[in-house]
């Protein structure tokens, strides 16, 4: 398998993560996330996005969408539930991950961390109040719960880790959220883990 | 089956969408989408992103996510291929949806269409800019399939049309992509299919 990625990217994390505990072989492409000018002539025919992961199998087939990636290659492992509702649980996660986590912690981590930008002042508070109302959607859900889903290490968590866990480079206050920093902890210990610069 | 459901919604009307054809009964319950203060009140045990569409089964289990619910809603029906390479490209596009279609049309049409705001010269343009990269895209995959995925009507297609079909709403001008105009005739055509007002 061949993984076009980027070392700073989450989304590309996540994939990462989940092979490491699958323990799979593959080989890694970097492509810059800052100079996308090369984007349709690398990956034009293998991701409608032009986006970082594009994982290419051995077989010429092509996935993209990091969450669609870690869900296809999580299927018959632990990583993934059976259960049609539990596996339902995960999705959920994970788009809430797209649409109301990853916009706003990973862009402004992408901003101030990554690209070197300063953005206006009614953006940054804007990305600050939208990350920290996922954040404390995080917070509640887990004050209760030792993972996202059904109890255990899912690749829920890993989508949700990959982001969260270096958004103090965002400029978030982790500290504010015991549940979070917890589960953060939990998901660290677990076999196999690797780091996001790994 | 009971749905928070607001008419307006594309993300709604996935769900809408999916449960006529599959000829299922449930209750609909109308939140408002510009006033949302009471949100956290009605939505707050049951959705961490208090958003809807949120689905409570008849056991009391909730679910949100559109792209989630109807991705558990059409598990053994010819709405959700079976091949596990053919799901995953199946939330290949339903994750591209929610990250470079949905923020850009559906926020724009929002803006313009629904709560009747004018954005500022530099957020139209952008919003116009990613809208139409969302829709290009699209037009290149669509231009020799006559669906997203496996060559036939799939919930991936019911996740795009949702907000590509009334993206004129938003002032794109969908005359400028062909293969994307004959796909969403192909959808309209589908038996069971409803409108967004419906």
């Amino acid at each position: 398998m061949l993984l076009y990625d980027s070392g700073v990217s989450g989304n590309c994390y996540k994939v990462r993560l989940l092979l490491a505990h699958l323990g799979r072989a593959y080989e890694r492409r970097e492509l810059d996330v800052v100079d996308r000018s090369n984007r349709a002539e690398v990956l034009g025919e293998l991701n409608p996005a032009l986006r970082v992961p594009t994982l290419v199998f051995d077989d010429g087939r092509a996935l993209g969408e990091s969450n669609a990636i870690i869900f296809y290659l999580a299927g018959g492992t632990p990583y993934l539930p059976e259960d049609p509702f539990e596996r339902a649980q995960v999705l959920q996660w994970q788009f809430f991950e797209q649409y109301s986590h990853e916009p706003h912690i990973a862009v402004l981590r992408f901003w101030l961390h990554v690209a070197k930008m300063m953005p206006s002042p009614d953006e940054l508070d804007a990305k600050r109040r939208d990350g920290e109302a996922a954040l404390m959607a995080l917070e509640r859900h887990l004050e209760d719960r030792r993972f996202l889903v059904a109890e255990r290490y899912t690749i829920a968590d890993i989508s949700l880790y990959a982001y969260t866990h270096v958004a103090d480079e965002a400029g978030f206050e982790l500290e504010r959220f015991p549940a979070v920093l917890s589960w953060l902890a939990r998901v660290k210990e677990q076999p196999g883990h690797v780091p996001i610069d790994a």
